[in-house]
């Protein structure tokens, strides 16, 4: 991953000819945006001292404790439009001062009380792929801000083949577990469009969900226990049993802490047989709302398929299943919406999954059109963040955001986000391509993810900001969470409170203060509760 | 529910010639244990004045605040071998010092802010049904203790069918619960032993566990939200949607907090449209490890049982499956294990899953023994806690307890905890049934439920709690959890610390002393965070 690329500079894509076209004619893209080189970008001066320095790697080891400007730079900023529109933008950038790698859980612990005691700041660092700004080097009260690179937590610990348990380094990626469990015959089964980068310690500290949620569940259900380690101690809650009813589950506490309570450094998880089989078919849909209700029905009956996912009317015409040929005329093309599924398991589980969705989807007005669509899609799905990197060189803008409902209301939802995305973006008169799908489903309701493209604009921060914002309020006040997968980070602080509400924030708080007193961790940011609260409380008051 | 009993008084079973047998020839029972009147106990004194019981009835109205002996005598104890020994016992009790019931959350905020202001204590009432001692009535550093009831918390306040979702009043009892959602074709599908008379709110807080765990999940998986009034404001956990990455999921929190961080008042719970087809088989394995192993290849398969159990070779040959004929010989009877399983839903989901069950059970060592057995343990599943109250009175000691691990470790805890039952219950010379079933079961492991029966013997209580004792440290010493259903209480709570750290309890105190800062709620028991973490402390110090 280049630092200022969602890819590297080898998988970048050349825009078809469709595309370019659709963006010059369509969407009034003209002028590309160049990146500025490496060499060019100046990094805010190191704050940390050289006693400070050999402080560090008297507990981590010689060579584990970096202020390289290559090593800085790439934690500097995490992979959301914003962070690549600045990468292209800044020459000067404020980093991590250091970058700080321990390997074990003492270690992990006696870098805590250092900074504790030294007034320096954490922020845990695993793929780098937030797109949240949950990687910005905020120092809070503290003097400095070391970037704790969890690379070397890189190991499968153990497996457990008789329970299908296994316990794997936080600092793994989603590609390095699965080849370590595939060697046991087993596999994790967690594929968020992140897998290429993304770590195990980053999926449970956000709560991701990969494309075969509906099979396997989020990665927060496929978690067992964790090993988190704080500022006041190591703790590894959800260890003794797969269910328990001796009090609060406080591994719950810890998914969805996004470092702000303590550094994740081995997650148990559930593992699952290497698939005999896999089923694919794609079904074709007269409307959004005729695809929304068939996956309804599979889903409450339990149906059972590994993916399910259904894109609007205008994301299936621009043909997104495959990013290589974006926009262009496919021949399983309809002017409806397309719908996929595909079924792991035993032949006969396979079959009996695949017999009665496709029962439903037929039922629901759905129309077969093959495998086809199916698996064209699960050969490009981690291309999408590549080609935008492709699009913004070309001046474009490119960014998703997601929510979640209630099937119920999914129709007023999908209308309030796309809106106020339209009125936001479409008001200087530049237009934009506004996409939807439903990718995560569940019995009461399903996610839905936005893509947009368009022109950047000419100041793209203020653009997509005000865009986000509109959409984002549009989301918290029709009843959908302001975030289904991408987590909090400091982009969706200003609304967590509303979520989560001012009582829920002080208990938030609360924690925070039992386990991290003098706020090291990830300070002002995430899920900032001060901030959050303060904008809340602000508002309460009017 | 009588006070003393499980059941009323009309459900007493009369044993059976067989049940006698067993009970005098093998067990050696034969003093009678009566039950003393309700006339003959003496409460302890009401500690509330007439001005606290007429404020009392200005937040509550005129009729919902008691004193009297009869509505004090149920809510001193709850439903647990010890509590029905000690109504058997004692003379004069300690009861809540008045019975209290809010009908709106309004109410509940009021009185927990009267309650805190006078220093009088809380102890949340649903049905009455704990059997680890949740109910005891303390008052911790308060003056008195008020019996809060959320019989008037008796709504089906909304349900939205599409997305499958129904709130539900905290004090509806199981079958209140059921009734009111089958006037909309719905189920909830949770049918724990207590069934009959807890309440949603009662499961909610307790992490119940219903007999088709397998089909809908456990009670805290089923729960979207919950509207808890604590001393510090009201709080809906979990409201915005199905799924969220924003943070730590709050819920989690007070699902099993147990009536010490806030009073549950609602919950929003997952439906489901009452099945089509139900479709049952029972199964017999030589061995319980031949059942256990086909068992979690169902589960691990994903294969989809509603119902899925399993006898060990005892219970298997004392026929528990029926309690009316317990300990008869029956036509379906074998040497070996039975296995219970339940099928729900659509004719072709149903039969699809059976199928692929069925397929598993045969290839793991099982035989049909059809679908007989499977019935009989349908009619008679709420039927052992009331046998239980006649075998009591006859002098038996009988009595359930739980815990749950992971597959691999499922005969290592099985011997551990069967073992150190036998050892204390077998070592004054009175010999003691120890029976042992799955009735849990999760892809990584299941749960164990054992029911002892035995002589009460000379000193009831010692006997019992020495057991349960030796009981509880093999579950905590051996990998299992303290308790799989029945939730901590005061029973459970010496083990607490060792489940979930000292860290763990230090979370837990920071939550509750930002919720309940002068600690009115439960005080002193539940998962007494100080008790708890002093018992730990001191072991780490040792």
């Amino acid at each position: 991953m280049d630092f200022n690329l969602w890819g590297t500079p080898d998988e970048a894509k050349v825009l078809s000819p469709s595309i370019k076209k659709m963006l010059v004619k369509m969407l009034g893209v003209t002028d590309p945006q160049p990146r500025i080189p490496a060499e060019d970008i100046r990094l805010a001066p190191v704050r940390l001292s050289e006693s400070d320095l050999s402080a560090l790697e008297g507990i981590v080891g010689a060579g584990y404790v970096s202020t390289d400007h290559d090593q800085r730079l790439p934690r500097a900023r995490g992979k959301s439009y914003l962070d690549l529109l600045e990468w292209r933008r800044d020459h000067e950038v404020t980093a991590p001062d250091a970058v700080v790698a321990p390997a074990t859980d003492e270690e992990v612990a006696e870098l805590l009380e250092w900074c504790e005691r030294q007034h320096v700041a954490v922020v845990p660092f695993g793929g780098g792929t937030s797109v949240v700004g949950g990687l910005n080097p905020r120092e809070g009260n503290n003097r400095a801000v070391i970037s704790l690179d969890l690379a070397r937590f890189d190991q499968l610990e153990d497996v457990d083949v008789v329970s299908g348990l296994a316990t794997l380094g936080a600092g793994l990626s989603g590609p390095h577990a699965e080849m370590k469990l595939a060697e046991h015959g087993l596999q994790l089964g967690h594929f968020p469009q992140s897998f290429p980068y993304a770590t195990i310690g980053g999926y449970a500290a956000t709560r991701s969900s990969g494309q075969n949620s509906a099979g396997y569940g989020r990665f927060d259900e496929m978690v067992r226990s964790l090993t988190v380690v704080t500022p006041r101690g190591i703790i590894t809650p959800g260890q003794a049993s797969p269910a328990t009813a001796a009090g609060p589950a406080l591994k719950e506490l810890f998914l969805g802490s996004e470092g702000t309570l303590g550094v994740i450094t081995k997650v148990r998880v559930r593992v699952h047989p290497i698939p005999e089989a896999k089923i694919y078919e794609a079904f074709s849909f007269p409307t959004f709302t005729d695809g929304v209700n068939a996956l309804r029905a599979v889903e409450q009956a339990g149906a059972g398929p590994t993916v399910m996912r259904l894109s609007d009317e205008i994301e299936s015409s621009v043909n997104l299943t495959s990013t290589d040929n974006i926009g262009e005329q496919d021949e399983s093309e309809h002017n409806g919406c397309l719908a996929i599924t595909v079924f792991e398991g035993t032949i006969q589980h396979a079959q009996s999954r695949h017999q009665e969705t496709r029962a439903l989807m037929l039922a629901h007005g759905g129309e077969s059109v093959g495998e086809g669509p199916a698996r064209k899609w699960e050969q490009g799905r981690f291309g999408a963040p590549v080609l935008r990197d492709s699009l913004i060189d070309a001046g474009a803008l490119c960014e998703t955001l997601e929510t979640a409902t209630d099937w119920s209301n999914v129709p007023a939802l999908k209308k309030a986000v796309g809106g106020a995305l339209a009125k936001t973006l479409v008001k200087d008169g530049s237009p934009a391509l506004i996409m939807c799908h439903v990718s995560h489903v569940y019995a009461e309701g399903c996610s839905l993810y936005f893509t947009v493209v368009g022109a950047a604009g000419e100041d793209p921060t203020a653009r997509w900001k005000a865009a986000k914002s509109a959409a984002s309020e549009a989301m918290t006040g029709t009843g959908g969470t302001i975030t289904h997968h991408h987590a909090v980070g400091t982009d969706h602080l200003p609304w967590m409170g509303r979520e989560v509400s001012v009582l829920g924030l002080q208990i938030l708080k609360a924690v925070k203060k039992q386990l991290d007193p003098a706020g090291i961790l990830n300070p002002g940011k995430t899920f900032d509760l001060n901030a959050a609260a303060a904008r809340e409380s602000a508002e309460r008051s009017l």
